[in-house]
């Protein structure tokens, strides 16, 4: 080997490092540098920056439209929840309520020595905690709006924070703070409240492939594995491109266990007094980091086109000042066509280089890019790319056909997104016949989740000790195999 | 006087008390006959039910479009605000951010008891304050997310519920929790800050007139009155049926306040490091007791046409089982024809008596109520009725009379609803010439506010003392009267 002769030059990509080099930190970067989160000074809790948060405004008004579609009402509970309410159901604080906020004052003044302090005049009688999630306040008011099976049933959601103290945060994924849909139905039957429960898990799947382009396999969790409290919980799980698992929304089938510890009591049909039958689902923030984490590529973000904060970014190629004006203006109109039709688009006007622009464009993820130069209009037409094609998906059509075709190119990039995305899923999650065979497949290189005999693994203590030597988990038995399999897999 | 001589019976309102026999009591009562929203067993808290979160949701959708014209960005900042932060900024914490809920553990555990209780190796290492407001918080970012003048202007903004420890709460005007909207925005100039901090209060007094019709007079506060560090602060303050003011949005001009705190510092095109300048600004879900105590009746809620639940009720009445399906469906396309017209439409469907139907639709201040029995339908006619105009509104039209004029009779309502509050705060501001006149006024058995040169009550000690004796404060400097005169009265 000689001097002169160099090596190959590594492709280049907008993210470093990338997926294949070392994912999470790719995560970290694609999230950076599409400016969507940040971590902020107070632990655990993210900020959510507005091109992040446009993803969050789009969710909720996309998946708000399902909810009221289902008969569910909106409406807003405390934030804080008094300890004796949590402790009431012992199961659900043995589950995942200890780690939380607590309340414990309501004043500061001056201590001692100058400084302030929480006062210690003003300690609460009863501590609080910041909501992890609201079975317990909800509960409370559902026992007192619910008296006879006329009120019933009864379909409640909020939008909110919640707060559950995380050791690992993670932006996005686990974060001390998320914001969330949790919905609270409850019903005269059983019955009812289990179809109502599989029901939103096929709301929730109608959301993820309609919406976020993502393929998910829904099914009920292990016993092990459900809502602390609950009688079923049904998930929808999707696998991300480094093989792990994502819970997607989660609905859960609560039985009577909430309504006997909020003592929600209503005068039946034939005159008696009965339990009511709960559920409870929902979703978060922790989607938009599913979202990242299924479509992006090593050159940062990929908007699914129905959430996308812009679908369309118009990039003038301004290379002299005498053009500028034509060539904005120009800008201007089709910006304008476009969002007659309803579409949201940006044009960056900046005074950036044309290459930085593009770059931020793709990094951003924005669904379509248009780069529009003098020789574009001279000629009436525009250069277009679809973001998840690459380098070969430009065309450069009329404005005319731009204009007419566009909503057709979104709906096939929705439509090629959520193609892959199943695909991967169906691809990365590998059939095996042992418990050994799991063992083998996770001591490999191998990225994915196995689907196995649910017979083979339950009470297994073989199953047990694998499960915990690669951290694994049972993600669900899909429906499809009615409840015979189980996937196993690394999660997030 | 004669045993059988019966007394007046007084008229029958279906609120009780009414606002002339006791106004705080009819305006829980308002609250609880509409179902809007009711006290939570968390002190200070409320929960907001459907009905109630339903004006509170198109408060959001209506404002959020004036907040994105003014090319403000949503985001999502921390819940928690650590005590350094809060501590930092001294004049604001002196203001107003003592009373408020500190957290102070992050882990339950069971104590010797065997009681869940917080676990004292749980302790934070600095106490932790759930937001009052934000400032602090949001400057911090923006110390980091502002480097350059090509950085400003920077306006974000959230939708979010903050906490302030009440002692005297009071639902949707004064509690513990409540949910609103707080923009932070940051400047290159004083002149740019001061112009936004007073453009947002146009904005809001847009609002108001425009989507709660209620008029408001706008101006600066007196300093006593300004937010915590603020240089100006300006208010839109409307007067209520008892001649309340109520303090609707307020617009924060910061000057350098929280820009020294937070060392919101950025380059300058001098090429000079300088201090940003800031605004704030914010209206919340006591905006919605304002639309309570300005537009109520004695017989319940009215809901201004444009954040109303529901535009219009229709009341099929059922006399017989031969005509219930006949009616039915005839409600069913009449709400659709509505519902293409963009209105929100309610039929109720209930088994309950028409009085009861139709007293629930007035209690709950649907706009438009629509009865429809069998006469109507062989007549091809429906009978309408404005709730604002009492009994003698009912018009009696032919289907697409009504489905074609529905608009008009709304937007009508609503510049009569605004009409009517635009003169009782007129009517209710009287004008005085020394502060023995605001001491006769208040000693008085008569409503409202008072008019007075600002420079007979600037540092009067005869004013602190009839302010105290009364509960008064200066509401604002009007416009119109530019500095020289302000507004006295008691406040919610």
């Amino acid at each position: 080997m000689t001097a002169n002769v160099k090596p190959k030059p590594a492709a280049r990509t907008a993210i470093t490092p990338t997926r294949a080099e070392n994912f999470p930190e790719w995560y970290q970067q694609v999230i950076k540098e599409a400016d969507m989160a940040e971590n902020s000074p107070v632990r655990g809790c993210m900020i959510i920056k507005p091109y992040g948060y446009a993803i969050w405004e789009n969710i909720q008004r996309e998946f708000d439209k399902l909810i009221k579609r289902e008969e569910v009402q909106n409406a807003y509970f405390p934030l804080l929840i008094p300890l004796s309410f949590i402790a009431r159901e012992a199961e659900h604080i043995d589950g995942f309520a200890k780690e939380c906020a607590i309340v414990t004052h309501h004043r500061l003044s001056k201590n001692a020595k100058g400084e302030l302090a929480p006062d210690p005049e003003s300690v609460l009688a009863e501590p609080m905690i910041i909501r992890p999630t609201s079975e317990t306040i909800i509960g409370e008011s559902m026992k007192n709006w619910v008296q006879s099976y006329r009120d019933l049933p009864l379909k409640l959601n909020q939008w909110c924070n919640v707060m559950r103290w995380e050791m690992r945060p993670r932006i996005f994924l686990r974060t001390a703070e998320f914001l969330w849909q949790e919905g609270h139905n409850a019903f005269e039957t059983q019955e009812e409240a289990g179809r109502d429960a599989r029901r939103m898990l096929e709301v929730y799947r109608e959301f993820f492939e309609g919406h976020m382009a993502i393929y998910g396999v829904c099914g009920p969790k292990t016993p092990e594995e459900r809502f602390p409290g609950a009688v079923e919980t049904y998930a929808i799980e999707a696998i991300m491109q480094d093989g792990k698992a994502l819970q997607g929304g989660t609905s859960h089938d609560l039985g009577q266990t909430f309504a006997k510890s909020c003592d929600i009591k209503f005068l039946g049909r034939d005159g008696v007094q009965k339990l009511a039958w709960t559920t409870s689902w929902g979703i978060s923030t922790r989607t938009i980091g599913g979202m990242i984490m299924s479509h992006a590529d090593d050159d940062g973000m990929i908007m699914p086109p129905k959430l996308a904060p812009f679908h369309v970014c118009l990039i003038p190629i301004l290379k002299d000042d005498a053009e500028k004006s034509r060539i904005l203006s120009f800008c201007d109109g089709l910006q304008k066509r476009l969002q007659e039709k309803g579409l949201r688009v940006q044009t960056d006007k900046s005074d950036d280089r044309t290459p930085d622009k593009i770059w931020r464009t793709i990094k951003r993820g924005v669904p379509v890019r248009v780069e529009i130069g003098a020789r574009e209009l001279d000629e009436g037409k525009v250069t277009f790319a679809r973001r998840d094609l690459g380098k070969d998906g430009k065309k450069n059509v009329t404005v005319d056909e731009f204009v007419s075709g566009i909503q057709d190119v979104l709906d096939q990039m929705h439509a090629d997104l959520l193609a892959r995305s199943r695909k991967r899923t169906q691809d990365m999650i590998f059939d095996v016949k042992s418990v050994k065979d799991i063992r083998d497949f996770f001591a490999s290189d191998k990225m994915g989740a196995v689907k196995i005999d649910y017979s083979l693994i339950k009470g297994s203590d073989e199953f047990e000790a694998v499960r915990k030597e690669f951290s694994l988990s049972p993600r669900c038995l899909p429906f499809e195999d009615e409840g015979r399999k189980v996937i196993v897999g690394k999660s997030y």
